[in-house]
């Protein structure tokens, strides 16, 4: 048995590598991330890698890259930890650090065309038409009038990364925060969602709360969670870096198992639950390579 | 200014009392928490605390509850922890402890009468026809063809407590899961949810995870989270017992609340979100008390 199992495994190994090896081969399982567009986020408690999305929030992701280069966030701590919503990091507000910031135009939501194209997971949920994945990021999508037309956004979902802001929809400048609850996505479409967290999320829920319960003791500001660092990976020593793979959303092996999870298809399944999916209750698997 | 104010505080006093004194009285906005229907769950890391549900799942709160008193749980540890899903605890699996706890018939759903009632929260949830509140505990709602009748269910959110149990519908005994992540709402109806985290949401998410990333370093056991103690609140020394109040989920005041949060009638909502709302991502309030 073990024998066949090994001949098995040698065989998809060599289907993989051709796979990958092919100059329009999209069918491959896992994405390599590249260092450059991976952030390390060092905390007092554990590591955290997060994954940026330039391809649909450039102008947020620039910034971030520039602000983490400059060891910026380096010190800050998260101020506004509510549990089961957001942790929240940034400078003193309204400190000269603070203020050196310029501020962003809003990104939020992207036109498509025919030539654009998404995993779907559902039609009709609760907060949008159509959900999908596309590289990995849960989104919402709604179609226009215009055959082959529509609007993509990035949806909220726990682990996401967005740039915090004031009242106005321009007024983000380097304020952050992860979503740690049950997804906010009433914030979906206006906010900037720039990135989300592929690794350590376990440590990002183990953030200090800042907010307590009415009645119960306040939390000290000096036990706040600090930011030990923030760096590019790229910029990170070769030996303190984390390489990571994550699962191809665009993949047929992902439909494949967008399928099965509709579907519930194992005995523990005594009473089928509805064939629908909540697209962020859907994980998206990392791994960790060399 | 402040004359005014405590007349108007006096005044609300006495009404207060005057609602919670009389016979039909529901319309208090807190609804204090029974000793005996409370568990006091000490991690390594903090208190937390677990409001049962009798009236909804009577024999899995029975049994956990003499559990409990007999210091079952004292020194199990959490096994099976799967960041953004739960964090699982329970007697070593096919141990003598393990099987002399008594197998427990499913409590997932019950029957509606037109006397039964409870919050509305959603019509059309990606999940059930309606979802509301009852007791503080979120829930769905199926309407049957018979006028006044239906059958309601407990829905899986963040913080809920419910039995694990194996591929048949009553094979749950005494391990049990907390929801830590996005609510895995296919498990609806489908399992016994008997109680939910009122205090301390934030320690429940510190839970030590024991699964890890393909390519990661293994969590060694002896790293998993140990119970310290779990025993009913009305047995702890006085000095220890921490006194709740939460939320009246039957109040006018929590329905005005939701009616405000589904508007999003402040300026930081510069564009409205669909009028909708997420059953598992409205927090009920919980505050400490003498």
């Amino acid at each position: 048995m073990k024998a066949i199992a090994k001949t098995l495994l040698t065989l998809t190994s060599l289907l993989f590598i051709n796979a990958c090896g092919a100059d329009n081969a999209t069918d491959y399982v896992w994405r390599k991330l590249a260092l450059n567009n991976t952030v390390l986020l060092t905390l007092p408690h554990g590591k955290v890698v997060i994954e940026l999305a330039p391809q649909f929030s450039p102008k947020h992701v620039a910034q971030f890259t520039e602000l983490t280069q400059q060891g910026f966030y380096n010190g800050t701590k998260f101020y506004r930890v509510i549990d089961g919503f957001v942790a929240q990091a940034g400078p003193k507000d309204g400190s000269a650090k603070d203020k050196s910031v310029a501020l962003l135009a809003m990104e939020s939501a992207w036109q498509t065309d025919k030539n654009w194209s998404f995993t779907p997971i559902q039609k009709q949920d609760l907060f949008a038409q159509q959900t999908g994945f596309k590289d990995g990021f849960a989104l919402a999508y709604q179609a226009d009038a215009k055959a082959g037309q529509g609007k993509g956004w990035l949806t909220h979902c726990p682990g996401t990364l967005a740039m915090a802001r004031g009242n106005e929809a321009d007024s983000a400048s380097s304020h952050f925060y992860f979503v740690i609850g049950q997804a906010p996505r009433y914030l979906d479409g206006i906010m900037s969602i720039f990135g989300r967290v592929v690794y350590g999320m376990q440590h990002v829920q183990a953030i200090q709360r800042t907010e307590v319960v009415e009645g119960d003791y306040a939390v000290d500001h000096r036990d706040f969670t600090k930011i030990i660092s923030m760096q590019l990976m790229s910029d990170v020593p070769k030996a303190e870096q984390i390489h990571l793979e994550v699962e191809n959303t665009e993949s047929s092996q992902f439909a494949e198992r967008v399928v099965k999870r509709r579907k519930r298809d194992n005995a523990f399944f005594y009473k089928k639950p509805p064939p629908v999916l909540d697209v962020c209750q859907i994980p998206i698997r990392t791994r960790r390579v060399k």
